[in-house]
């Protein structure tokens, strides 16, 4: 297999671009591609200070990575969430985000919140003491990140918050959505949701690409991450509709990316149109700050109650 | 396994609707719920003339069943396709209908149209020779039958063309139309297409049917029907997306019919809107007779040219 641009060698086959690439064609093919995305959504501009969320994991790495590559002023979050479950999960994944850093990019900066240390509890422990965390704790975890997240990127100064959220992720989500037709999800999927109200803006600039992308590009440019997913993530919906999405695009190349870009021109082109949820009303919570729809404290501080 | 109604053994567990039924109740259901969908959508009335398309499938032989035993004057339509691909696939659909009249039914109509016979060529051959056929006879198939049906239903003076089509097919249709956003076929897909300028009215009374319980009520009723799909069927995308959804039926119970009807749901409440392809003229072709779109023969004409 030849590299399309040189002939060398392939490490890849980009079947949905009907590219080849070899190691290092393929790294700047992966970072203009990126750079396309971020400016294609106008996600955010090159003196814009920018929060990656990190979790140790291949996506998320490898957006720092390809960010900073990039010269955007990218700094990284960290959020211990205190799973263990037997294989350490937690702080293995900050090891790896720590050596990243090391190997890396010495001179990038890492915020790291423990959730544990700084709020008394972990994920799991908050999840069997909470009424919202029964049965799986993942409503506990995503309503603490989401929180924490926002904080840090208030208190920062920066402008977006950036997730490592690639293709497969967003069309599992998609395929989910349309499957219930949760038109009030369908309004607003995107890979950008703007600022509102002390929201802080949120950006995926791995929108468009595969997972199997993101994996690769971390490969070659020699970054390791941590290979386990979050024990509580196994045998998610999500995971399933993943499966099922790939055996659509074995038999049919692009499938999943013409699902989703389909999808967001035609909701853009006013050829599809969801109703929205109604307009929320947010004003601060009275303990943290942060907006909530809920009268006096927000469900995160309400989890500590 | 006890029948949800008497406690009998039961032969079918409805687990979408979370029903366990004896071959008895299970066909008293099934009409029943039959009679229901034609209601609720407004398929026809008892005083109508329905026309059923019918393959020698188990579906559209079924769907003719349950309607003469409902009491609607449902007279059957089998167009001989001339399909042989050395299984004989069309002159063993036929003696199927015929058998099922015989044996069910001695006082049921049966329309035969043979295409070879009434046209000159049978479908694989008027594939081979035209340029629409190119590759795989399908689509000048559906054209051909579409014709036809809407010739015998207009000169017989019937309410509606009733197709055997189930949920199954329905969703399948569903899903590849919502993967690809195909918004001007999502603005109609339902389960009835009204009637209009001379186009027949088109209902589906299995659209929330699976196809497993139609299989079964064929069984049940002690219906022989022709096992082999159309050999020009194999492979088809169609197919492919029901053995996906058939997967996804497994993971979550009744998820097909969530699916299917929540779509019509949500478009009827207006939660969603699809852009319909822009109003077309029609007007008669100038040697059938039938509406067409095109200047002065309509498609089918001209694939006798």
């Amino acid at each position: 297999m030849k590299c399309s641009k040189c002939g060398g060698l392939a490490v890849i086959n980009l079947r949905q671009h009907r590219l080849r690439l070899c190691a290092e064609h393929f790294v700047e093919w992966f970072a203009r591609f990126t750079q396309r995305t971020i400016e294609t959504y106008k996600m955010f501009a090159p003196e814009d200070k920018v929060l990656v969320a990190v979790s140790g994991g291949k996506d998320s790495l490898a957006l720092w990575d390809v960010l900073l590559a990039l010269g955007y002023q990218a700094e990284g979050m960290y959020i211990g969430l205190g799973i263990d479950e037997g294989i350490d999960y937690s702080h293995k994944s900050l090891d790896f985000c720590r050596r990243f850093v090391a190997e890396h990019h010495p001179d990038a900066v890492l915020h790291v919140v423990d959730v544990e240390s700084e709020y008394g509890q972990g994920i799991p422990t908050l999840a069997r003491t909470t009424q919202r965390g029964r049965g799986k704790p993942c409503a506990v975890c995503g309503l603490v990140k989401r929180h924490i997240m926002n904080r840090v990127a208030r208190d920062g100064g920066f402008a977006a918050i950036a997730t490592g959220h690639n293709l497969d992720d967003e069309v599992a989500v998609l395929m989910q959505n349309t499957l219930h037709w949760q038109t009030g999800y369908l309004a607003r999927q995107a890979p950008v949701l703007a600022e509102r109200d002390g929201l802080a803006r949120k950006v995926k600039p791995f929108a468009r690409i595969y997972e199997r992308e993101a994996a690769a590009y971390a490969l070659v440019r020699g970054i390791d991450y941590i290979y386990d997913e979050c024990p509580f993530a196994k045998g998610s919906t999500t995971n399933f509709y993943k499966e099922l999405l790939n055996q659509l695009e074995l038999n049919s190349t692009g499938a999943k990316q013409q699902f989703y870009l389909d999808f967001l021109r035609a909701r853009e082109a006013g050829k599809v149109a969801f109703e929205e949820a109604g307009p929320v009303e947010l004003h601060p919570c009275q303990r943290c700050g942060q907006p909530t729809t809920a009268a006096g404290l927000c469900a995160f501080c309400r989890l500590w109650e």
